[in-house]
């Protein structure tokens, strides 16, 4: 300290950053307003990369150059979710008023660990808004996440501790009286293995049950896998349905699950990230019936309410069991009958204590849009889905190779018989091409043991031009691709 | 779809949403320069808090509108931590930089979950920076994460399933051939808890060493504990060492530990969430000698380097076991040799998936500020907890309740002879009166048996004057009470 004037972060020319700030807002109209003139995505020069690489930086530099570098070096450089022929594994496109909030969210700068502010109230209503859209009860508790990963974890956390017959916040799980088994499809999205994994119960009390011709969870197999589980001394501890697969959009038979859970005395949670949301859409809501009345749900605002990353959300029935596998606070974090800690902690429902006000831009946007509009939304990304389908259906060079149920279609360049690891890397070098060329950003899958591509359509900016493009340029470029091979061996045999 | 055109949540008039988007930014500035102005806190009136018990909007509503509602009933019951009078539990204040990247993030629209983008690439770089600011080696892992709870969480993980004999990720925990056991201070924080909890440990897998008197864990009694428990058949696999204690700021003696831990054959972590960063702090960087002896840390840029919350990171120094705890994807995520998944996948380094562009504020306030300046504001915090101490001693209403270390100053209004209970009645009400006031915001917390005010100055905007102003006024208040108080006894007696 000594005697010199106290420094802080403020800026030392406010009218120089003030100005840094609008250009930024023109600058970020103008980038979104003319996103389809642009490549979805392009590949870094190595130039770029290598600016990626230097010593963290002692000296200062004016905000105005800062921003300069990201125009130049980072921006062009995006993953391109935000481009209406996106559609690589599963995101949303975010959205501008999303992108104010999450802005406003830090001048509010306010710990959503919990406290006396409005931002806590504004991530009250935000949960309890996603329990009304999933048709969960009002006494349910939640919590927003960084995203359907962590929002699994919560909920399989209070599924073990509830079920595991020991108290495993005091003792832990290295001494139960029955080994916990968790049943899934081979389906199941991998953070549901992760989760597992990190809560200590191992890969093995993960029993993967088989899909059936459709991609969803097959019964009869989960049943007999139950009964067997239970013959030989394991503790059938709770089924993780997917409303959603990420492969192809499968929504397991959630009726059907949720009365098996109910008889057999075990947990149902529903991995509901890409499909939970549906509920809101008024031409398929019907194929999520069920999910309400799941134990624990894990859904992504940052999926179909296109937040930009990250907001997830864990929502469970029992909000006291909820409160009571994460509440924990030190002396130091005492509520108060009055004054900032005079309100619940909101860290007690989950595994973060600070955690940032990433409700407000789900509340501003739910709040601009009206729900309404989202299921509107979502009904379109199923229409598009259809729509696909059917013009791959009727495209004799192409093949669909999983039904599609919702947004997500599953297809390949079939050409002229090409054995499977041909087809792999024809398609695949499809693929590359499209993202290499900017033209679309499709990603791949395997299914069953068919390779294929795999078109998510999660993006609120696409239309159905697009999808005529995709086909197109799929078709040309499976063309082309056969074409140099053939030529290429017939070279090779001449 | 039928065929109606396609709807999206761009803005049906871009020139509205610009216009309220530059109305934001202007406002921002306004706001955040004019903070010293505006009480700290204030408590919200019933109307306001009712105003979010509405139901999901069906309805649109414009942009204009929706932000004209944050600005009436949000930000004016902010937690008020960008304040410079706010010292309350640990946290930091934000800056403007850092707020207009979290708007940047979002335009970006990249899903750190990996990918071949700039993004990933700044998000690296963020994370090299910050090995080298805490002297890890280049060689180390390390990611960004939501918070330090989480961080901690992630190196434990680490931790757990190198140091537990069996391979943990396939047959986890339940069957160990020893039972794990990890030592810390009764200083830790609870986050270190409630990681053990849900790595399924179980909070007796903690053994809580005491401290000595000055707050750090006492090194003999560390000795002792881990010589008992290996004689009694447990396995001492990690001591969690604290770089600033969250009630005191004790800082462990790290090459104490650390020499312990390679001869005990041990884990040796250190929860550096508070003090991890003194590491570039030009006066007190010796402070914490050794934390770069580490297997594993967590630190938090939303403290120290004042990120808007989320912000925090773990770091592992064996890259490899890091990578090999959390490395999992499906089918539907490989990674490819070009496009855009031809890149690491920074999922395989922690929990989530999906994850923001969290990367960018620190990027972007590390270039701007330059990280000379960052140590000097550390330097300047802790200067500011020797001067508070400085006025508490020379104040014969006040006592000191912990020495200060770094810049968390524990005291409480002494008065004249009241026993304990009185005193934490007579304090609460002090820091409650501070709070309600908008003067101040302290918190409070209870080392040993003594409750005492907090002031924790993780605060790039506080003054010594705010240091005057909060003794003054804890002085005044203090004697307020306390008179009335025995005019009211008094009016009893008679
Ligand atoms: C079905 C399903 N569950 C969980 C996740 C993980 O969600 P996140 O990436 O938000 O962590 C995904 C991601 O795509 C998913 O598709
Ligand atoms: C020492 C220490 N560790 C961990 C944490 C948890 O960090 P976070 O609140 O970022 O999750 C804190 C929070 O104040 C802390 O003081």
């Amino acid at each position: 300290m000594t005697d010199c004037p106290e420094e802080s972060l403020d800026p030392a020319d406010w009218t120089e950053t003030q100005e840094t700030a609008r250009r930024m807002v023109e600058d970020a109209f103008a980038h979104i307003g003319t996103l389809r003139d642009r490549p979805v995505w392009q590949q870094m020069p190595q130039s770029v990369r290598d600016h990626f690489e230097t010593n963290v930086p002692m000296d200062p530099m004016p905000v105005g150059a800062v921003y300069e570098e990201f125009q130049s070096h980072v921006l062009p450089y995006a993953m391109g979710n935000t481009h209406p022929r996106f559609w690589g594994w599963y995101m949303g496109s975010g959205n501008m008023t999303g992108a104010m909030a999450d802005f406003l969210a830090a001048i509010d700068g306010s710990n959503l660990g919990g406290g006396n502010t409005a931002a806590a109230q504004v991530d009250r209503q935000v949960v309890n808004w996603l329990k009304q859209m999933v048709e969960f009860p009002a006494s349910a508790s939640g919590t927003l996440t960084s995203g359907g990963s962590v929002a699994n974890m919560v909920c399989l956390t209070v599924a073990r501790n509830k079920m595991a017959g020991v108290d495993v916040r005091e003792e832990g799980i290295t001494a139960l009286p029955k080994p916990l088994r968790f049943y899934t499809s081979d389906q199941v999205h991998s953070a549901s293995q992760k989760a597992l994994e990190t809560l200590g119960l191992g890969r093995r009390a993960l029993h993967i049950v088989p899909s059936d011709a459709n991609l969803k969870l097959d019964i009869a197999a989960l049943k007999k896998a139950i009964e067997d589980d239970r013959a030989a001394g394991y503790l059938p501890t709770c089924v993780i349905a997917t409303a959603g697969t990420t492969n192809t959009g499968a929504i397991d038979e959630m009726p059907t699950i949720a009365d098996l859970c109910e008889r057999e005395n075990m947990w149902f949670h529903v991995d509901g990230c890409i499909g939970a949301l549906i509920k809101i859409a008024p031409e398929n809501r019907s194929l999520v019936d069920g999910i309400e009345r799941a134990d624990s749900m894990a859904l992504d605002p940052h999926k179909w309410l296109h937040t930009p990353f990250e907001a997830g959300c864990a929502l469970v029935r029992d909000a006291a069991l909820h409160f009571h596998t994460f509440e924990l606070h030190g002396e130091y974090l005492e509520e108060k009958p009055r004054g900032v800690a005079a309100a619940e902690f909101l860290g007690d429902y989950g595994f973060e204590l600070s955690r940032g006000f990433k409700a407000l831009k789900i509340w501003m946007s739910i709040k601009e849009q009206g729900v309404a509009k989202f299921g509107r939304l979502i009904d379109q990304n199923i229409a598009q889905g259809s729509y696909l389908t059917q013009l791959i259906q009727e495209n004799a060079l192409l093949e669909l190779v999983a039904p599609t149920s919702i947004n997500i279609v599953c297809f390949r360049y079939r050409g002229s018989s090409l054995a499977e690891t041909e087809l792999k890397e024809l398609n695949t070098e499809i693929m590359l091409r499209l993202q290499e060329t900017g033209v679309a950003v499709p990603s791949d899958t395997t299914v069953g043991d068919r390779h294929c591509l795999r078109v998510a359509i999660n993006n609120h900016r696409t239309k159905k031009q697009d999808l005529d493009l995709l086909v197109r340029e799929v078709t040309r470029l499976g063309q082309d691709l056969e074409r140099a091979r053939h030529n290429s061996l017939a070279s090779h045999r001449s």
